[in-house]
C-alpha cells in the first residue's frame, strides 16, 4: 500500500518513466524506474522489505530568521545519519543475502525512495504561519533519494546516456508528482558528488527535496526577473540566453533544444548553466526530444568536468524549477546549475568571510578561462 | 609619503587608536597600532621596507550577475597568492635579518597594511556603471590585512583582552577612514580562522574589505528591516534583541553595552551574534566604555568557542556595518556574526546542494543546544 493512495495523474504525455511502486518496511515509498532497454524488468514484482526498522521520525522544525527572511530547518535526527559507510554496508547497493540495504531488489536501474533522515517531511501540509520574528512551523515537505544504478563505484557520467535519460524521466516524474502534494512549493532535484563537498555516501546518487516554501535563491531570481521585466518589458532569462549566445565566448555547447554555458559572472571556479532554448517551467514540461538531447549533453558535460583534472572533480548540480504558487512563477525558467569549488588540481575555493558572511563573491578564474578549459577538455574527451 | 596624503580626520573623539603610518616598498600603506601599555612605542619610527617588490597589480574586474543581482569580483592575480607558507617564510611575522616580511619592524602590537593581492582596489573611484546584464566596472575599493600580533602560533583569543582592545581601535579607525574614501560603500572587518575553512596563512590575522557596493547580505538585511518597519513601525534589529532577551534561552552573555546570543534561526552549527544594546551604525561610533566591554566579551567568546572541543574550532567572524549611501542605512545596526561549520568534534557542516544552490539551510543542532554547550564551555573556561 502506498502512503499516497491517490497520486496525481497529471504526468506529461511525454513522460516515459512509469515506475513500479513499493513500500519500505517503515512505510516509506520506493519507486523503481527502468531504462528503455530493460523492458523485461517491466513485469517486475518488487521484493518485500523485511527489515525491522524503527519508526520514522516526525517532521523537523522550521524557524523563520527575521534578519535574512529565510526559513531554516532544524533536523536534529540528521546528526546521526549514515556517514561514509564501508562499501559492504552501503544502504544504496542492492540487497544481498548478507546485507539488507534500503533497496530490497537484487538489481535495479534507477530507484527513488523517501529519505530515512529527511530535512523536510515526512508529512506535507499547507502552513498558515506568517513569516515574522519568532515564527515556527513543522518542516513539512518531502526528501527523496535517487540512486543512479546498482554499482557502488560508478558515477552518473560513467553510467552512460541511456541511464541519464532514465534519470531525467525519474526527475520529471517526481517533480510533477511531488509538486502536486499539499503544501509543496518547490521541487529541487540535485546531486552532490565528492567527499570534498561533504558527500556522506559514495554510491552514485542524488536527492530530490520538496520544500514547503520558495527557496531564497529562487525568490531572489524571481525578484531580479520582475525588475528586469519592469525596466525592459522582456524576460530576464531569455535575455541572459541571448546575451551569452551573442557574446559566444563562454558557450560550451549549443544544441537544438539546450544551451550550456559558463555564466558571464560565475560565482564559482567551475560553473556551468544548462538552459532549455525555450521557456519551460519545470522538468515535467520537457518533451521527449528535449529529454533525449538533454541526456546526451548532460553526459558530455559530466564527462568533460571529470576530464579537467587527473582525478574526478567534486560538484553540485541542481535544477532550478518554477515554484508552484509564487505570484511571479511565470518568470521562472527551468535550468541546471553545476558548480565546483575546485580552482586548481589540488586547491578548492572556500567560501570564507566575504562570501559566507557578506554574500560578496570573489573569483580567481575568469569565466572565459573556465569556458576555454571546459571546451578543451570536451574536445579531448569527445573528439568534437 | 602616504598614498593618502590627506586622510580624512573625522575620527571619533573616543578613538584611542592613533597609528604610526608608513609606506611599503611598492607604495602600499602600512599602519602600526599600539597597545595602551606600549606607550614607549609611541615615539616609534617605522623602519624602511627595503625589499625589491614587483609593481602592484591593477584593479580586478567587477561583473554584474543579472540573475542574482550581485557584483562578482574577478581577481585573477589572486590565484598565485601565498598559500600556507612554512612558518619561516611567514609574511606576517616581524622582519628578521634572514627574512624580510611584509612588516619591516622587528616587533609590533597590531599592524594594518594593504593586501598585496587585493580583491578590491588598489584605487577607489565612484562608478556610474548601471547594474544591468553585461555590466563591467573596475573592482575599486581596498583590501587590508590586520595582524593581531608578532607571534606566529598565537590566536586572537590567546593574545588577551588588552590586545583585543587595540584591535577594536584599529578596526574602528580603519572603518572610519576607509568608509570616507571615494566610492567605498561598506567596510567589512573579519577574521577567518582555521585551515578547515580555507585560511591560507596561519599567523593570527584578519582582513578589512572596503567594498564599492552594499554587499548582498547587507542589502537583504536592510530590505527585511524596511519591511518590518512598514509592518510594525519598529526597528527590526531592536525587536530581534528584545525577542532574544525575553526568550532568554539562547543568551550567552548580557552586558551593560553588549549582548551575545545564538540567534533563534541560526544557519550554522555554531553561530553567535554580538550586538550593541543601543543602535550603532559602525565601529567608529562606539564609545570607550563600549569598546572596553566589547574587548572582554569578545575575549571570553573566542576562548569559549575554542574550549568547546579538544582542538581549536575554525570560525568566520565578521562585522556588519552600515553602508555609506544606501537609502535605508539608518536601519543598519552594527553587529558581529561568528559562525563555524563544526557540527561535532570530527565533523564539519558542508554547504552542499540545498544551502549552496538554493540558499535553503538545514541545521543538525538546535540553537538552544548550541547555546547550552557554549554556556557550559564558558563556565568551564571562565568559572562564571
Amino acid at each position: 500500500m502506498s502512503i499516497h493512495p491517490n497520486p496525481p495523474q497529471q504526468l506529461s504525455a511525454t513522460d516515459t518513466g512509469r515506475p513500479v511502486r513499493a513500500e519500505m518496511a517503515d512505510g516509506r515509498e520506493l519507486l523503481y524506474f527502468f531504462d528503455a532497454a530493460s523492458a523485461p524488468l517491466n513485469d517486475f514484482t518488487p521484493p518485500v522489505d523485511a527489515r525491522d526498522l524503527p519508526e520514522r521520525p516526525s517532521a523537523s522544525e522550521l524557524r523563520y530568521d527575521a534578519l535574512s527572511g529565510e526559513w531554516v530547518s532544524f533536523a536534529a535526527h540528521r546528526q546521526t545519519r549514515t556517514h561514509l559507510p564501508a562499501a559492504s554496508e552501503c544502504p544504496l547497493c542492492p540487497t544481498r543475502p548478507e546485507m539488507a540495504s534500503e533497496i530490497p531488489a537484487d538489481s535495479y536501474d534507477v530507484v527513488v525512495f523517501e529519505n530515512r533522515f529527511p530535512s523536510f517531511g515526512p508529512e506535507q501540509h499547507t502552513s498558515a504561519t506568517a513569516a515574522e520574528l519568532g515564527a515556527v512551523r513543522p518542516a513539512h515537505g518531502r526528501c527523496e533519494v535517487i540512486t543512479f544504478g546498482p554499482g557502488h563505484t560508478d558515477s552518473l557520467a560513467s553510467l552512460g546516456v541511456q541511464r541519464i535519460r532514465t534519470v531525467i524521466d525519474a526527475w520529471a516524474h517526481r517533480s510533477t508528482e511531488l509538486g502536486a502534494l499539499e503544501g509543496v512549493e518547490q521541487v529541487f532535484p540535485f546531486e552532490n558528488r565528492g567527499a570534498e563537498i561533504g558527500v556522506t555516501l559514495h554510491h552514485p546518487h542524488g536527492q530530490i527535496y520538496s520544500y514547503p516554501y520558495t527557496t531564497p535563491r529562487t525568490t531572489n531570481q524571481l525578484a531580479q526577473a520582475v525588475a528586469h521585466r519592469e525596466r525592459t518589458g522582456r524576460s530576464l532569462m531569455a535575455d541572459i540566453l541571448e546575451f551569452e549566445l551573442t557574446d559566444g565566448k563562454r558557450i560550451i555547447e549549443r544544441g537544438t533544444y539546450w544551451t550550456a554555458f559558463v555564466p558571464f559572472a560565475a560565482h564559482m571556479p567551475i560553473e556551468v548553466h544548462l538552459m532549455p532554448n525555450r521557456r519551460v517551467g519545470d522538468l515535467g514540461e520537457l518533451t521527449s526530444a528535449e529529454r533525449d538531447e538533454l541526456a546526451g549533453m548532460y553526459h558530455r558535460l559530466l564527462n568533460t568536468v571529470d576530464s579537467l583534472y587527473p582525478t574526478p572533480t567534486p560538484y553540485i548540480a541542481g535544477w532550478f524549477q518554477a515554484p508552484r504558487t509564487h505570484p511571479d512563477r511565470d518568470e521562472a525558467w527551468l535550468h541546471l546549475q553545476l558548480t565546483s569549488p575546485r580552482r586548481a588540481e589540488n586547491k578548492m575555493k572556500y567560501l570564507a568571510g566575504s562570501e559566507a558572511a557578506m554574500g560578496a563573491f570573489i573569483g580567481d578564474v575568469t569565466p572565459e578561462t573556465t569556458a576555454a578549459a571546459l571546451r578543451t577538455a570536451a574536445s579531448r574527451a569527445h573528439g568534437n
